[in-house]
């Protein structure tokens, strides 16, 4: 018999990423919407290769260090994060030597600062404008303010206007209704590409989306792209979200119960070091995290190597020494935890694969 | 001019760990209690070997990976973790062999594994029975079961009886006061270790502790030794909880100014993915963490690389570009977030320094 992983640890199961991959790929042709994943989520030059391999047009990234991992592996990186400061806008201009570089900029102090390093290196960096889209995160603020930062980019040596970004992170949980903040979006879009057009620019990219929104994108006509993340792994924030079902969450913490000392209670080994303190967006309530193999088991308490689980529901209780299985909230900031996932292909032995981007923030 | 660190990133004073470290060294001195610093808070050989030179007897570890980290520092290792299974019991009885290593339990099957393993490679692990004060997380649920266990453990080939461990991390926010739940936490540990003396069995060690209660310890009489880990550096749970002030944080976030563009509001770099989602216990509604330069400004909302920083109380208003600090709420998983910090002695320039057990989550 094998001995069982160390834990905690993460479990990647390929078939469920390869459909998760296929699926919105298949979704992206049909509609003819370009698909830029944000390697942030899985920060692995595996997956992002199985991605490009499906049809995606090219690489999301947050960070320069992401960035810079990830042109390992693709030639078409968007740097989805306002670079502003030197030791980040020199880094890319490097990286813009090489590869197709784009940064989405909401200033013009950033746009300066990436123009003024390429310009040095005598490269030059693709821009998308920022436009805030309700989020209010990033995004200058008013289509006329997006004109205002497109026309200082194209008329800026070492830049190229290459569109419009947005991120509407917002939709998913709006008050009043996903599709009245969808239509929303698109007006904004459009009445920006309008004054845009009319003042002679043109957006060749206009980017946008999430996972939660990424299978409504083709309501959005304006969109040429999108950049999903978490649709590649999924968790229980897409899960309890409705986006997707528990079968299509393909990575799983593996985890071992250490204690069973306090009555109705065992404590597992993932803490908020593994799981991270991130509560379930649609169902703040629900707890640390689904223990697969226990549904009615509830973890409502991390601490920082210890989760305590409430198992005064569960007709059988876990055994202290038994490895339980867990999908985490979101699934994000748990690789970035990991030095390794462990890749499980059907039934054979699973093999272990370096997250090759694993805590680059900056 | 040199250049700004790129951020965000962490920086530590030299001369606050160097006060931090002294002044609880000198209480415990001055109370005759042993200090086991907790090092899952820096996970930093340089700063555990600063704790060894100020008179801490050992070191303490949550997880295997800490311990095999920190034995190449120190010969003396708690692991304050009910370790049960079999690839961190084995890692264990092999330190074991080299080194002094004790492990709280709080279950026959994690001293059995224990055992087992320690016999099959011919050493002897120490043994501190948990007993739990009050925190319900881990320890046995009375004295009884305490004497219980340890009689099992005093009996078992491969291991040694050494003591009793308790965590009264439950006492800071206790609602009845802390006097009170110090007294109950001192009544448990009393009437357990008559119970073992009236069974013939002692307790070399009786472990407890944390930095909230630290300068209280000499409070519970029955404590040999004490086990803070937070102290070292403080964060805003500790300023928020009343037990340290500001100047006493000695790890810092810096962080640039990276969008402005949303009205009285401005973006900084550090996201969940550097400050965490820990919200602070003694304040959840003070927002993620302090900026030290605005003390006015607050940060409500985390995305994974993205703070929201609301500047709407701001006299003067941080431009975009500019470099702020923050101390976090929770500085132990921060630190587990970067793979190295930057360790500032006056006005030198900083040295980055390897965080060794960063990531050792088995």
């Amino acid at each position: 018999m094998t001995e069982p992983l160390a834990t905690p640890c993460l479990l990647i199961h390929r078939d469920i990423v390869r459909q998760n991959i296929q699926r919105l790929a298949d979704y992206a042709a049909q509609h003819e919407i370009d698909l830029r994943p944000h390697t942030k989520t899985h920060k692995s030059q595996l997956l992002a290769a199985m991605q490009l391999k499906a049809g995606a047009v090219g690489l999301t990234v947050a960070k320069v260090g992401e960035a810079e991992v990830m042109a390992r592996t693709g030639d078409d990186i968007l740097v989805a994060y306002p670079t502003v400061d030197k030791p980040r806008t020199r880094r890319l201009a490097r990286l813009a030597q090489h590869k197709t570089i784009r940064v989405a900029v909401d200033s013009t102090v950033a746009a300066d600062a990436l123009a003024g390093e390429a310009r040095r290196v005598g490269t030059t960096v693709g821009i998308l404008v920022d436009v805030d889209v309700g989020l209010h995160r990033t995004g200058v603020a008013s289509s006329n303010l997006a004109l205002a930062l497109a026309q200082h980019v194209d008329r800026a040596a070492g830049l190229r206007l290459d569109g419009l970004f947005c991120y509407p992170g917002h939709v998913w949980d709006r008050p009043d209704g996903q599709a009245h903040a969808l239509a929303q979006v698109a007006q904004t879009l459009a009445e920006t590409l309008d004054l845009w057009w009319r003042h002679g620019l043109e957006a060749k990219i206009v980017s946008g989306g999430s996972t939660p929104t990424a299978y409504q994108s083709h309501l959005i006509r304006e969109l040429s792209e999108i950049r999903p993340g978490t649709y590649v792994l999924n968790d229980m924030n897409t899960v309890r979200g409705g986006f997707c079902s528990l079968s299509d969450c393909a990575a799983q913490i593996l985890s071992t119960v250490v204690s069973n000392a306090v009555p109705n209670q065992v404590v597992l080994d993932a803490g908020s070091k593994t799981l991270t303190s991130d509560l379930c967006r649609p169902a703040p309530d629900s707890g640390h995290g689904y223990i697969v193999e226990y549904p009615d088991a509830r973890i409502p308490a991390l601490t920082e190597e210890h989760a305590q689980v409430d198992i005064s529901r569960c007709a059988t209780k876990p055994q202290i020494g038994e490895q339980v299985t867990i999908i985490p909230n979101h699934i994000c900031p748990c690789m970035n935890l990991q030095d390794s996932f462990w890749w499980q292909e059907g039934d054979a032995t699973p093999e272990a694969v370096r997250i090759d981007a694993r805590g680059m923030v900056s």
